[in-house]
C-alpha cells in the first residue's frame, strides 16, 4: 500500500458483509456472462457481472438502498433526496419505494423525458431545475431545507461506497480465482467499493479503474497523488462525467493498481462487441473496462478478469426511430 | 383435438427426451427473465425464455445439432449442408464444428457480410448464390451432389422439430404451472415443437403462434385447415418470411390453440419494451409474441404465460454508425 495521508473512511469487511445482508432481499445477485469469442479477441478469460440486470438497471440500486437503510426511523420519515439526471436518481426513488418513504429528486430541466418518467414511475417527487451544477445544488438545498429529507450523494458517501462494494463481493463469491477486476471510474464509488471487496474477499486480485480520455480526472489525480477536479468533460460515456470524491479517492490511492484511459472510439467498439456477442444492452460507460483491457492486453494476458457492467439505461430513440422508418 | 388427416410425423415424448439428452452438453439451458414493469402493462405474468443467449444466438442451434446427431457415422463423414441467410446457416455450421465434420452453407450473394463472416467463424464452407429461392435451391443441389453432404432443412424436418421442442421442455421444467406459451411462427419448427412439449410436459398449457400481418400464411392456413403458401411477405420480422412446412402444420393443426396476428408497428413497440426493460438484444421476429399478447390481452389476463425469445442476431450498423458520429 502507498503511504499517503488521505481521508480514508475506514470501511471494514464486516461493514460490507452487513450491507450485503441488509440489501440482498431487494437486489438481484446478477448473473455473470462469458463469451468465448470476446475471450479470443482479448487474450484472457473475461467474466462480465451484469448489473444492467440489477434493479433500476444499474449497480446504483445497491448504494442508494444501503444508504437509506442506515437512517434512523425518525430520519427515514422525512424521506431521502438527491440531484441526478441519471441512474442514481432512479436508484434513490426506487430505494425510497422499497422503504415506503418519500424521495425528492432534483433533475435538470433538459433531462430526457424517459428519465424523468422513470423516476416518477418509482414514485419519486421530481423538482426540475437549471441544468448547471449550481442550479442543481441550489434546488436540492431548497428541497432538503423544506422537507428535512436526507441527501444521498451519488458517490462521496461512506454508506453508498459500502453498498457498491457488495457487487464485487458477489462476483468473488462465485469466481474466487479472479486475477483482476476492472470497473469504470466516474465519481469513484464503484471503483473504491470494488477495491475494498477485492482486498477482503479476493485472493490477491488486482483492481483497475477504466476512464475515458475526455474525463480523465481520476487518471490525473491517481498520478498526482492529490485530487484534481474535472473542469470539463467530452466523452460519450455520460455516466463518467463526474469528479472523483475524496472518500473514494483515499481508498483508490491505497488499493487500486492503476487507472487505464481509453478513447471514445475504443468505447464504442467495445460497446458494440458486448451488444453483438453477449446480446445485452449496456450503456457506453459500461463498455469502458472492456475497451481498457483491449487497449492494454499485456496487463491481462492469459488471466481471469472480472468486469462490472454497470448499467443498461440507454436512450434508444435513434435506433427505434430508424427502425420505425423501415 | 381437431380431426384432420394430415402428415403428422408422430414425434413422441421419449423422442424429445432423447433429443434433449443428446444435445444438452453442447447447448445452454437458457435463463428465464421477468419484468414487473412489462407484467403491469400486459396484465399477466410473463416468463421470457432467452434463446438469444443460446449458442449461435438463437434456438436454431438445438434443431440443427439434433438433426446432425441423428446421422450415421458414414453419413456424418460427408458433412451437412443447408441454404440460409440467417440463424439456421450459423446453427448448421456450429453443429458441424461440434461434431468435427464439414458444413456447406449456401448463402445469397447479397447477405450481410457480418452473417457470412459468422458462418465462416464456425468453420462453415460458404457458397454464394443468386438471392432467389430457385438460385438457392439450385446451388444447394449442386453442393449436395458434389459432396454427399446431408441437407438439414431449417424447419420441415422431423429431427429439427424434435430438437426445437427441447426449448419448451426446459421452460416447463422450471415453470411447470404456465397457462400458455406463445412463440413466433415462420416455418413452424419452433411452434410445432413447442406444442408437442406443451402436450407432453405441461399441465394443460395452451400454445399460440404469433405471426406478422405481412407474412400471414400460418394464420390463413390454420383457418383454412390446409397449407396456403406465402406468396410474398412484407414485414420487419425477417426471420418469419417463410412458408409453413407440412410436418409442422400437421402438429400445429392438432395441438395449437390459435395463431395471433400483429402489425409491424406493434412488433417494433414490443421489441423496444424488451430492449429497454429486460436490457437484452432481441431480433424483431422475437418480439412478435409479446406484441400478440399486448394486442389480445383478454386471452392471457391474470395468467402465467411463457414467451420464447427466439434469437438476438440483429445487424446493429445503423445504431452504431449514429453513435460514432456523436
Amino acid at each position: 500500500m502507498r503511504k499517503i495521508q488521505l481521508d480514508d473512511p475506514g470501511i471494514t469487511r464486516e461493514a460490507i458483509c452487513a450491507a450485503h445482508e441488509s440489501i440482498k432481499t431487494h437486489t438481484h445477485n446478477t448473473p455473470v456472462l462469458t463469451s468465448s469469442y470476446i475471450n479470443a479477441i482479448a487474450g484472457c478469460e473475461l467474466y462480465f457481472k451484469c448489473e444492467n440486470f440489477q434493479k433500476v438497471g444499474a449497480f446504483k440500486a445497491r448504494g442508494a438502498l444501503h444508504a437509506a437503510l442506515q437512517l434512523s426511523d425518525d430520519k427515514k420519515r422525512h424521506g431521502i433526496a438527491t440531484h441526478s439526471s441519471g441512474n442514481h436518481g432512479q436508484a434513490v426513488a426506487w430505494a425510497a419505494k422499497m422503504l415506503g418513504i418519500p424521495a425528492h429528486i432534483v433533475m435538470p430541466e433538459n433531462a430526457p423525458n424517459v428519465k424523468i418518467a422513470a423516476v416518477k414511475d418509482y414514485g419519486g417527487l421530481v423538482t426540475l431545475c437549471e441544468s448547471t451544477l449550481a442550479g442543481r445544488e441550489a434546488a436540492l438545498a431548497k428541497v432538503v431545507s423544506k422537507t428535512g429529507a436526507h441527501f444521498i450523494h451519488p458517490y462521496n458517501d461512506v454508506a453508498v461506497i459500502t453498498g457498491q462494494a457488495t457487487c464485487a463481493k458477489e462476483l468473488l463469491a462465485t469466481h474466487p480465482d479472479l486475477n483482476a477486476i476492472v470497473t469504470p471510474v466516474g465519481g469513484g464509488g464503484l471503483l473504491s467499493g470494488t477495491a475494498l471487496s477485492a482486498s477482503f474477499f479476493g485472493r490477491g486480485v488486482r483492481v483497475y479503474g477504466a476512464e475515458p480520455e475526455g474525463a480523465s480526472d481520476a487518471w490525473q489525480s491517481f498520478r498526482a497523488g492529490r485530487l484534481i477536479p474535472l473542469k470539463q468533460s467530452n466523452t460519450i460515456a455520460d455516466g463518467l462525467r463526474t469528479s472523483l470524491g475524496h472518500h473514494g479517492f483515499a481508498i483508490i490511492m491505497q488499493r487500486v493498481t492503476d487507472i487505464l484511459m481509453v478513447s471514445d472510439s475504443e468505447i464504442i467498439s467495445a460497446m458494440r462487441l458486448i451488444w453483438e456477442r453477449l446480446k445485452i444492452i449496456i450503456e457506453p460507460s459500461c463498455a469502458v473496462p472492456l475497451a481498457a483491457i483491449l487497449r492494454h492486453p499485456k496487463f491481462f494476458e492469459g488471466q481471469k478478469v472480472g468486469i462490472i457492467l454497470t448499467g443498461g439505461n440507454v436512450v434508444l430513440d435513434v435506433f427505434f426511430e430508424t427502425l420505425g422508418r423501415v
